[in-house]
């Protein structure tokens, strides 16, 4: 119990200071936000030597440690990386400014004049695994938004993250900036992030970016509110006016082109009425290497398919496996999605466009897909430019979540002396 | 342990009833909503004989009981009360539809037609206290945007909510929609309270709605998002440039319309430069019968203002008793807010408009006011047409929450077989 009292204590400071950072900042000319971004950029090409030497620590470390190759190379930092990471912070800083956009904007009829100003959501905590990027990413993002950001990278990137944000911190303060806008937690300890998370009233807001491990952890344990998805158990639906060919080519990207984000499909739901498509699809989804699993009807259409355990529909594969079956129609579809899916990314394949509108608005998820990859659930691809996560959250931030939504707004009340009768 | 699985059961069971509803409802023509909450104030006035029946029976056990005049005034039902109710359900009808609305509407490159969509928020559960109004209200602005609604009112009005229910339960089967979509949680048991509040996934927001020990308990063991305020403590700074006349009707109106609103002004902070204005300020609050402490400054300028101890600048008097101090500049007052504040309302009170501007945009509260009543804090007064509650969290609902707040909204991406590269 003292050792959590301990970091409780830690995290109040942290957030204290985050606090007055993101209130001077708040007082101070807004340019100065991304004339910090771009510094950044520079003092990270600038310190290109001891960043690389840093992260060659981490990767001896890592290797001592036994970690295997997927996890090194997410560790890994080599020129290229380092200027992607350079360049994505002048990007951001190219970006429209979020905070004080006019949201709404009206006039009652005693002459008050309202309006809904998006400001900055404050303090928000950032909890990430091994990409030692994220760093530079999350600051950016979070500065961008004018919000401070509290980052806890992963243990093994410890020497990583911390040269990455000298950097930052360099560029903060060539601006002007207090650099306790962007604090990187000092410690490794996991009860430091169990502080953390239960900093409600200190911290606006944490953000999990990781696997589904790390994910599950964070929402069970935080008092704050979460930023985040669990899972992209992502469904097509096919119906019998798609065009075929439309049809094989965007089954084919929504699995195929990476099967192991989140926006990937996981189960195809095709109607009854468009069998005769089914052939060509798996053509060329076993020419891509896809392993397909369907219901009992499929496996006879189609020796290429094997059997569908019923725990496939509820699996988020992340592989290059795909689940088939067959419904009645788009009620059965629909359904099926209510019942299996997780809110994140779903659609319908159908060239009768009155039939999708009602498909799509009858969908409970945060992005719903007329004849488009599923692969499109991505800030950058949504025009964000950047993007911290994709939440599935009902409240505020729903799907991609760019500078934009880093924001949450502020009711102004502009009167000539109105009294309330 | 038993008791408490017994109830997550209930929980579940209702809430699945209620998904099942809403997503009926999303499939039906949606003037039905609105035609249902016509049926419903219908029914209400068409039950007024058992309604108040069921009344006088929830007071007399309250008399029994023991409850004190005002909570026994809270609960009473008459005629006027029935008919503010059943008016109330009209007006809310009369509303535009919050749902479906196109919040925003871009196009990429690739051609892809991307839009930002309300839908209803889910599943909500509302936790009240003695006001058996509450029944109505709330289950008209739920439904209204598309919500189905668990209520769990007070104990000492169970005979009152259940009628006012069964007339509510009367206009949803007359226009042919899913009663489930408004429940009442069938026990009074704290233990089931308690399963709501844990019911994540089920449940997608809990709203309580009473006084700050029922809001403190929700927002201590709740699970699921709480939309909700704790305390409104609120501010106005009085700037030398701002006119007197102004400052006297603004001041006394934002304290003294109704002291025991969440809106009321607590805390009066004069610029050391606006002194001048300080006699005519108190002579109305006195004569209106306020209670003034001040700091040290004060209580030597003027007799009829008494010592402010440490604790009231951070107290919600919810009374006829205003704090009042002394500060050097906007500078200070912000800081006196940032440390005191509770993020509900606070403003200003200057002719200087610029710095008016720039003190709003420096407040970190749901609603800034420049030259009005803090009393305007409500949804009626921001055109809202009725609220459901005002919330001081970031993410989301802010501000007064009436039929759009208690939406969110889903991303729908309208495609020619666009697919990722």
């Amino acid at each position: 119990m003292r050792m959590s009292k301990q970091f409780d204590q830690l995290i109040s400071g942290l957030a204290a200071r985050a606090r007055a950072a993101v209130r001077a900042l708040a007082s101070g000319e807004r340019g100065r936000r991304d004339q910090a971004l771009r510094a950044a950029a520079a003092a990270i090409r600038a310190a290109a030597n001891p960043i690389l030497q840093a992260n060659d620590s981490d990767m001896q470390a890592g290797a001592d440690r036994g970690l295997g190759p997927a996890l090194l190379d997410r560790l890994r930092l080599d020129e290229a990386r380092l200027e992607a990471m350079a360049a994505g912070l002048e990007a951001i800083a190219a970006l429209p400014d979020p905070v004080e956009r006019v949201l709404a904007d009206w006039t009652r009829p005693n002459g008050l004049n309202i309006r809904r100003i998006a400001v900055p959501i404050g303090v928000i905590g950032v909890i990430y695994e091994s990409r030692p990027n994220v760093t530079a990413d999350a600051a950016g993002l979070c500065l961008k938004s004018g919000n401070a950001v509290i980052l806890r990278g992963g243990s093994e990137a410890v020497a990583s993250n911390r040269a990455i944000h000298s950097a930052v911190e360099e560029g903060l303060a060539s601006a002007g900036l207090d650099p306790h806008l962007v604090q990187l937690l000092p410690t490794q300890d996991h009860a430091a992030v169990g502080s953390l998370l239960r900093a409600h009233g200190q911290v606006d807001m944490v953000v999990p970016r990781g696997g589904k491990r790390l994910v599950a952890r964070v929402q069970a344990d935080a008092r704050v509110p979460v930023l985040a998805h669990l899972d992209g158990n992502n469904h097509l639906y096919l119906h019998p006016s798609a065009d075929p060919e439309m049809a094989v080519a965007v089954v084919a990207n929504a699995k195929m082109r990476r099967p192991g984000i989140c926006g990937a499909l996981e189960t195809l739901l095709i109607d009854a009425g468009a069998l005769d498509q089914l052939s060509a699809i798996v053509d060329r989804l076993v020419e891509l290497g896809c392993e397909l699993r369907g219901d009992e009807q499929l496996c006879e259409l189609d020796a290429r398919i094997g059997p569908a355990a019923e725990s496939d529909w509820e699996t988020e594969f992340l592989d290059a496996i795909l689940a088939l079956k067959v419904v009645a129609g788009p009620e059965q579809a629909l359904d099926h999605i209510a019942r299996f899916g997780s809110g994140h990314t779903d659609g319908i394949l159908a060239g009768d466009d009155a039939l999708a509108a009602e498909f799509l608005a009858r969908l409970d998820s945060a992005i719903a897909v007329h004849n488009a990859s599923t692969q499109f659930a991505d800030g950058g691809e949504f025009g964000f430019g950047a993007e911290i996560g994709i939440a599935t959250g009902r409240l505020h931030a729903r799907g991609p979540v760019g500078v934009e939504q880093l924001t949450t707004f502020q009711y102004r009340v502009l009167g000539s002396g109105q009294t309330r009768p």
